[in-house]
């Protein structure tokens, strides 16, 4: 068995542990490598023959690892050391008395759709890879809104003057496009998510479409606009440019321990999707 | 081949028509029957051997037409009488030219996501039915909200405080929804949305389910309550009953003219996502 | 020296204080009257000799003695045995231990614009009064949308197909406006704000307008329409029918003893406004 | 007499026709300058000794007019050369038979609240102006949201995890406020609005404030962040800096030649306002 421990540089305390952890997997003769999330993407080889990806860091650190290992069919699985954890399965401190569950298998394997996007300029793709959350695109440093005509499966749905345009995958709809006014999916549903950001003069309105539809995006700007992964990694984009989404043949793996409909829990807990706990039923008359 | 006409019983024009249609059917030969959409229901036995419903109408006079004829898996196509008529298929005076192409084929078969719904009352099931659009619960005639808990699969997402609930169909999603911020979905995804209306201290975000999933609505209020179908038929709701909804194993089906990707141009061109025509692009810098 | 007691009649526990603080203050030669705030109304006499409203309910009740006190220039205060008690000074077990200081002044006058309305119908005005937080125009307990043509001084501004249209007083703003989207006005503030409740077509945001403004209301349905005031008194309302509201010459006046800028702090608290408290600063890399 | 003429650079048809009403203005006698909009903060002294400055170009040059011209007292006037052109008051091709109104007179002026913002950098003020719209602070180029602890008056509202807060005077509301969900305020309401850009997990209501409030920003982030004014010029922030705003002593003066409730009809045509022209009143039952 082979396990590959990803630890976010930024944050001592998810080194230590990820060392922590290599040392005991050892010790139960486990094959298990340990490297920052950060250099994740130099690890194919490593990523290839594991089973496992145990992240010690935040829902970002996690979404990098399943870009990361999607292709190879590792699964994943998160520590949290970040601030909300809603994609992590443990705490820090339950970790290390769940250790044997984790490497012994009881867990459930719960499939996220990705996203392939590709990004054409001048005409011809010039860069292109996985999203496991969102693909933003929008204005750069400047605080103008940019245009962005938005095509699916080939018919114009409208063009967008607005701060930008998420597609998202049902990972991404609890982040970005919630705050954005968008509907939050269930992990298991499969459709994608086109939300406007900040839009102005047209619906604001979230579309959901089907999961094999082809979704273009035109950025037309007289200043810069970017192009965001997962809300980590950036491209400059040109007026005219395309970037061009749709739902990859891989898919994010991730080791779940908890009951297979957490997801709504988990919703009321960390995302305040529950009223406050000291309001009595029946609300007593108004007045 | 066997024909159903149905209009709208409040515009005269719609009943000449199906008349004069139904005429010209018998005139070929094809067994025609005409009546008010609102007498649907006790029209059974010939839905039961009919092919093709013909409305006569507004969207909600289809939706009416569908929600009867899907336990018989007849297609239904609308021509509009009404005011968007966004999901109707032909104006009234291009109809004529195209009853031919209607009676003959030459349409494609979209079929729709229906809901089965269930009104508890005192813990015995007091009615039931399909919805083609939504099933609303909320507050009655008075202001005041309502408390709606609302469990998924058996698990509590959160207790709303609201003006109600909205359980829709992606065919509800350009209606009601997307009236309360809620998302579009295309009509062949087959996921259920909930979506509060004018949530109290809760999210307003709307929640996409999949097909396979059991809504249940727990209401409590100290006033009256309401549960509406389709915004056509409405039933008085008790403090404590509970609506219960799942995808029906009935689909609605429409026979459709237009090329396949229709939809997005529709939302265009009827719930005004396109920008005014006279927006030159690039945007010229602002100041 | 002369104070009303009002108490919530639902509430056992809202009449037993409201008794006891009248014992109390009779004991110190207060002219203490106490009855339900649901006959309020009734005690025009009491509140014209009257310094102060002391309310034991909820913020409904506080919106109820308002009303009531406004022509006479009552000040009121609220002893919370509601929900959120926004509006609301004291809870009630740090109110006994406050009386003294209620009594004897210490606190500061905060003075809240109120709105008048009328109902028009056929064309002459059938009633007429004052709201406090706000005059909601809407459907009735069917669930369809009404028409309503705003105009503000006369100019038409738009028609809605909406759920209805809140007139509201910044009083309101921190109920069922903020529900529906609105903005929260400081109580200072002197404007008032036009909110459409789940408009269909047309753009959802508020209008704030300047204090001078007559707004008109014109409703049109097929259906029943209503008229709430303040969430509590409801009157149907007729398709053609006319409301029309503006700022009241009457002030609501009610004593605060908390500090001058309490207000930010309260929405902080009581309505969710601050992030919850385990949310560390400065964002950790979110990968 | 002296007038202004300022043209946006990038549009030729802007300065051949502020050159050919400078000829004529000259041929009456007028004492006419023109130049760039870009420029305009160069020419106090030619602002100075201005009755009025008419702008060619859209709103953006107009506020930039504004701002510049408001120390001087000078009213501005705008020629719409660009693309909705909602506080200019003239097409480009209606303006030359109106010279003579707009010359001798024959207008009103409308005073609208202008802002003044500093930006304080460890401590110190390191930059300080005006703002006619809002005042933007949030992410820079990166997509990933920032935090910005609200303050009022001194009192902590909230902590925005966000894309970024507007401040703006009513005139920013029907821009970039509204594109935000925001509030429409009146051109004559002398308040202020604080608005979250896409805010995470708090709420998204804006907040309208006195006239006289001060509003503090404290923005912290990992990456950069930008503070952007009337969405023309655009300042680099770094973690920890803050940024205050409050009404200027200065207004913004717009001569106008409409009449006085222009505001709801200009709303109505060019923000989209107004329901679609074939909607027929009242509704036809919908089914």
């Amino acid at each position: 068995m082979r396990i590959g421990l990803l630890f976010q540089p930024r944050i001592k305390a998810s080194e230590a542990h990820a060392r922590r952890v290599q040392e005991r997997l050892e010790g139960r003769s486990v094959d298990a490598w340990c490297d920052s999330s950060w250099t994740v993407t130099e690890h194919s080889q490593a990523l290839e023959g594991s089973d496992l990806v145990i992240t010690f860091g935040g829902d970002g650190t996690l979404l990098r690892a399943a870009r990361a290992a999607a292709p190879f069919g590792a699964a994943c699985v998160g520590v949290n050391y970040g601030r909300l954890g809603f994609l992590t399965e443990f705490d820090p401190d339950e970790f290390d008395a769940q250790l044997d569950r984790v490497v012994d298998g009881g867990s459930w394997l719960e499939e996220r759709v990705l996203l392939d996007w590709t990004h054409h300029a001048n005409g011809v793709e010039s860069t292109a890879g996985l999203a496991a959350a969102d693909v933003v695109v929008g204005r750069g440093r400047i605080a103008r809104v940019v245009e962005i005509e938005v095509r699916i499966n080939g018919v114009v749905l409208t063009t967008y003057m607005a701060d930008g345009v998420i597609v998202a995958t049902p990972t991404g709809t609890t982040g970005y496009v919630q705050a954005a006014n968008g509907p939050v999916l269930h992990p298991e549903v499969r459709d994608l998510v086109i939300n406007p950001i900040v839009p102005f003069l047209t619906p604001s309105n979230a579309i959901v479409v089907g999961h094999d539809v082809r979704v273009e995006l035109f950025v037309y700007t007289t200043h810069e606009a970017t192009l965001s992964i997962d809300g980590q990694t950036d491209h400059l984009v040109a007026s005219g440019d395309k970037i061009v989404c749709q739902a990859s043949e891989h898919v994010a793996r991730f080791a779940r321990f908890r009951e297979r409909d957490y997801f709504y829990a988990t919703l009321a807990e960390k995302l305040r999707w529950r009223v406050p706990r000291d309001m009595p039923r029946p609300i007593p008359d108004s007045g």
